[in-house]
């Protein structure tokens, strides 16, 4: 979708004019009351759900979370699932042209935080007809924009999803994110952000900025149950400093080289900045229960035992703060081995909960039935 | 100290000769009883203690333990540092001329590991007359080097001191170095390891590894305590994606440059390297019990809580590994924030424990008083 009129960012500059990629699943009732907003985190995009026709590996990011009969029914909610701001898969950013300048952005793509994003899709919701949101739900830094919208848009949400999020970065969270983007512009391929006029991208930046993620996703112990130690050609030790030879460095190499091909170097800038920057509290001396104190939704946060990415006390930090505001809060913590990933991943409890939470919670009020 | 013969190394090539650099304080005594030998880890090297003359800031790296009074008392020991072959500070090391062919080794100096460390260390001792050491102690990589002294050489070890140190690296250990050599070795300027007839340095890649490795070596804690989420610039928030906006990114970047001045990239991959391989239950299948079983010295080990580098457990596994064999071990978990770094740093109690097991445990045999 096409938005002529400017948007206003937090950072004081203005997009010109953008487009929203967005996907939708399901059917808005009558009432238009059924909508659910899906955010998405660092390099995922609209496609949660289902796969494109005749394309069978093309599965969205949360398709086991949500479509007909799944946790977040679509045969009875009307799922949204928008590219966010400055992303790569098909809204506006860092590789698009500015209209005013007639030249690509690259690295001039205006800043985008957490509350722009939200902005942003409270726009398409507008131009969807959608006054208020069934729920809007996120993982990670699609929590994020979740408790955001809670505090921008306090009337247009009913139920807030948080899941495996933090109300900011801690100064490790942000060291990661350092590396990553140092990693980036480093790059001598990164030519100051204007890399797509030389006709080359950073890959070496990106691969080491994904491999970096990729631990933080893991716990230690998932890691050591799928790779431990073992050595890429069994026992016969080549003594190398450069190859590979243990299992993790071939996965890990692996996951570079994929991402190195798909994923737009600005893009990477822009939202580790966006994870770096977010911290509702800021603007109250560091009080989260003050700064949570406009979100009237209820909520349901989730997080997960090995995650030491956004370790289950930041959810915690949250829930405090809500019931500090005598909100209405459900909290699970799922003891789960996967680390930061298991957000992504089955596990029954954590799926049946979010089921529970739809069709109990949401369902009656939501539906009229 | 020169040494003309060959050294066979594990991986099954040779150094024709070689320098191994060290540096001793106190006096050895006349039966030569008193002599403790210290490992270095990954950056550091034979200079343990003291200042050089006229050169206020060149402290060792374990100036605070070793020394007239201190912890480990030069009064009383003689203690011996050495630079590991592969390393950067004297002893030889890629940065050298292959004998053999005349020309810098570069990439091409063989793959050492702890076991051929300890073996030259044995050498050089073998060359200073002494038999037996009063201690062998490191922390870290230096740690897994005492161990190993225990395993190759246990008739040359009376006491064992190993500090936050593990029996092997954890999957997530191997991934954190992977990264940081695939950033040095993915550097332009690294030319396949022979930079040095380019007159360039990998210096973009040493940035990022030791950033990585920063990370790692302090705990969570220590970080939101020191950095936590303060920008540099106070409260205005300039938003951008690559300057630096949060104290940590200071921090780190300023780590990262002054490494890569001094650092040699090679050294990095071959050390990290030593780190991936030492496992010496492997021979063992896995049977860490059954690996020490050939230890006869009697231990110190010590951990600290937040190190989530070589955590609490890791030295447990060694702990339990000795107490199955009946050994004499002292174990000393201390409750310190700093993470793995805390090895490095001032707690009165660490420093009390290691001062009391020199003079209650170590003295009266080593000394004969």
């Amino acid at each position: 979708m096409h938005f002529a009129s400017p948007l206003a960012l937090q950072s004081g500059a203005r997009l010109a004019g953008y487009d929203l990629t967005y996907e939708t699943y399901g059917t808005l009732n009558a009432a238009k009351s059924n909508a659910v907003l899906v955010c998405h985190a660092l390099n995922a995009s609209h496609h949660v759900a289902g796969v494109y026709e005749g394309q069978d590996k093309s599965e969205g990011w949360w398709d086991n979370m949500i479509g007909p009969g799944k946790p977040v029914d679509t045969n009875r909610f009307f799922v949204i699932g928008v590219n966010n701001l400055g992303s790569c898969f098909g809204s506006t950013g860092p590789m698009h042209v500015n209209p005013e300048t007639g030249r690509v952005y690259g690295a001039d793509f205006p800043v985008v935080t957490v509350e722009d994003w939200v902005n942003a899709q409270a726009l398409l919701l507008d131009a969807l007809g959608i006054e208020v949101l069934a729920a809007v739900m996120g993982g990670s830094l699609g929590g994020m924009q979740a408790l955001s919208w809670t505090l921008q848009f306090p009337e247009r949400v009913r139920h807030a999803v948080v899941v495996a999020s933090a109300p900011n970065l801690t100064a490790e969270n942000i060291a990661f994110n350092e590396v990553a983007r140092r990693a980036i512009a480093t790059d001598p391929d990164f030519h100051g952000g204007h890399f797509y006029q030389h006709g080359v991208v950073p890959k070496r930046g990106l691969r080491i900025a994904r491999m970096v993620g990729h631990i933080t996703y893991l716990s230690d112990d998932v890691m050591n149950e799928k790779f431990g130690r073992q050595l890429k050609n069994g026992i016969d030790l080549s003594y190398t400093t450069q190859d590979v030879e243990f299992q993790i460095e071939s996965y890990l190499r692996y996951q570079g080289d994929k991402f190195a091909e798909y994923f737009d170097a600005n893009t990477y800038l822009l939202i580790t900045r966006a994870l770096d920057y977010f911290d509702p509290a800021r603007a109250y001396g560091g009080n989260l229960s003050q700064a949570l104190a406009r979100a009237t939704a209820r909520f349901l946060l989730v997080s997960f035992t090995t995650d030491w990415r956004f370790a289950p006390a930041r959810s915690r930090e949250i829930v405090k703060a809500l019931l500090d505001n005598r909100r209405d809060v459900a909290y699970a913590q799922i003891d789960a081995p996967h680390g930061h990933d298991a957000f992504l991943l089955d596990d029954a409890r954590y799926m049946n909960l979010v089921r529970s939470y739809f069709n109990s919670c949401l369902s009656n009020e939501s539906l009229g039935s």
